[in-house]
């Protein structure tokens, strides 16, 4: 385990966990959510944004840097912190999900996976060492193993194949990580079934791993299904490391999972959606294209202290969005990120003084969260799209 | 004239001005470029920014305001500053232009000019009253007349007709406004013929206008041509007002423009060529699309003050650029309007302290300007690219 990596447990409420996790750029306050920096950039946000909307440490993507700018130009720059200019933690994810997600472009084997750019076309392979030994050349604070994500829907037997593979390639990226400043995190994966999961659990939990990430959640499954997972996942963690539940970032699935005692996240979805009209309230996702923001003098979200709702009103927000301006996705990603950073600061206080459980049942009460089958459909076109953009991406040029 | 604007100049280096302008929102030392935000918002800048890079007043465009979001929706906020949220100073123009620019999309007569919505092909007319009580509306510190910008290559005809109409829209202009805190500015036009240049100056001088613009130039034309008629007209002009010339905003069009005695600007071009990888060093504009800066650690221009070049190397923004990202129009952005803002506080100095000569020769002989044959084929192609884009969006849907 990295020496320069630590966690501490700084109060629980019943299963729920505030702590402190300390890493070589800093320090973070958990429960966590993490703002995604693709191609090492929060879209749209600089990172003095990303700072002020309180967030304390972000994401970025192994693959989408592989592949451009390339990993010798940021190892040049000595790391991705001195490229981006992000002074605070970063976590690096492995690659994995990227790969696995991109459909028939990948040839897969024990030895890693085999896939072409989405980009030029050219073809790249990653195995447990090569991922091990590119996020050591990123610097990030704390890297990811390699893994291998089923898909919702996949069989059984496909599922448990997956799975020890994913296991094999943990135990060789142990062996393989060198860099004592950076964290290494194992992944649980095991798809639907309670089974697999729970052997993958005690599997992971044995290996020496900083920290512990749930993986092959939100890809398509119903909300109850994956909280089910959590339940039957977590008993069997340790407590004395941190928890990374992957890919989930809604208030209503943030506030869900902190309960059943994850104390870090990572998703796309506050960013992305904001950059379409996707705004969040204390009451629910609003869809800031609606006719009735026209003439809003109100800020998108009453009490909100982001420095757009400070500054603005809907009805120029509205406006900016309908008018294609640049200046729009900024003010709607500060918006939801700071939304859901600012969640997570009240749910850490509301388990250091015991009113957790209060606090959840106020918040899900009164936020509506957006209808499972609405949900479901448009992760279904994400994913699909997703799939296309890589393929329609994937031809040698 | 408006009794909330004053001009005084503050020093004079041969034909070169120095001056203050004082504006209900504030003051600003002249020679000055004020960035353009067409739609409320200088593309990619939040008002915090735009004051950074040391801009003193901005430009908005009447034209687009007036289609969307409409002029009732900012009439709401109490004006363009409240709903924008810029403090500053504020010019806009009269919407002329862009008409004009349209090309067929539009009828004219001596009344006005009437065109059809570029967004939902709804019809408008502009008449000099209709664009005066629309700035007023807007809450503008300065406003423009109506005038009718002839096309680079139309006849002595055609010019006198339109330079006749101009001056018979800029005294009804006069009559119509109202607004004893906002300053109306009238327009020289008069094509490329000497005569009726200085038959326009002497024309517009002789009215009650609280600033004179140049209008009708940048157009297509040869920079030659231009700074000719620039000789030409300024002499008849009163050395009491300031003086705008519209649509110029090259480094080399700038300092030439400041040395003819010219004290104010606006244009697209810093902004636009930016977020298409051209920026300015002190060496001319560079394309950060080319393969040199993949690697570059340092900034785009050494000793840059502008808080992209303090902060990010050449490397980064190259690969911003190339991945797309919504963050590099705004730092290029930042940079390219940093360049023009700063290059008007030199030439201040310079002007107040009697070197300007010195100052220019010396910038215009290290400044490699745009090649004149590759500015003109650019020039003819945004402006059939501009007309272009209104005729495809100008149906009604």
């Amino acid at each position: 385990m990295s020496q320069n990596f630590t966690f501490a447990i700084a109060g629980t409420d019943d299963t729920a966990r505030a702590g402190v996790i300390e890493t070589p750029h800093g320090r973070m306050s958990t429960p966590v959510f993490m703002p995604v920096g693709t191609q090492a950039t929060v879209k749209a946000l600089t990172p003095e944004d990303v700072h002020d909307v309180g967030a304390e440490i972000i994401l970025s993507n192994t693959y989408h840097l592989l592949l451009r700018p390339g990993l010798e130009i940021i190892e040049r720059f000595g790391g991705l912190h001195q490229f981006m200019a992000w002074e605070g933690p970063i976590l690096t994810d492995s690659g994995g999900f990227q790969v696995f997600s991109l459909g028939h472009l990948r040839k897969l084997s024990d030895d890693g996976v085999t896939f072409r750019s989405h980009i030029d076309g050219s073809e790249h392979t990653l195995t447990p060492e090569f991922v091990v030994e590119a996020q050591e050349c990123l610097g990030s604070d704390i890297a990811m193993v390699l893994d291998h994500c089923p898909s919702y829907g996949d069989d059984d037997e496909t599922i448990r194949k997956s799975l020890e593979r994913t296991h094999k390639w943990a135990e060789r990226s142990l062996s393989a990580h060198q860099r004592k400043d950076q964290a290494l995190f194992g992944i649980v994966q095991g798809g639907w079934a309670t089974d697999l999961r729970k052997e993958s659990a005690k599997f992971i939990a044995s290996l020496d791993f900083s920290g512990i990430a749930i993986g092959g959640l939100s890809v398509g499954e119903p909300k109850q299904i994956a909280y089910q997972i959590l339940d039957e996942t977590i008993p069997h963690l340790p407590t004395d490391k941190p928890r990374y539940l992957m890919g989930v970032g809604s208030p209503d699935g943030l506030i869900e999972s902190i309960a059943r005692g994850i104390d870090m996240f990572d998703c796309t979805l506050p960013t992305r959606i904001a950059r379409n009209g996707g705004l969040f309230t204390p009451e629910g996702r609003i869809n800031l294209r609606g006719a009735r923001y026209r003439e809003q003098e109100a800020p998108i979200a009453k009490d909100c202290d982001c420095y757009t709702c400070s500054k603005y009103s809907s009805a120029y927000l509205y406006h900016l969005l309908r008018s294609e301006e640049l200046l729009y996705h900024r003010l709607a990603t500060i918006h939801n990120l700071r939304f859901v950073v600012r969640l997570m600061k009240q749910a850490r206080e509301a388990i250091l003084n015991g009113y957790f459980a209060e606090f959840a049942a106020d918040f899900l009460g009164r936020y509506q969260a957006t209808n499972e089958e609405t949900r479901l459909a448009q992760k279904a076109k994400w994913l699909a799209a997703h799939r296309h953009w890589a393929e329609s991406q994937g031809k040698p040029r």
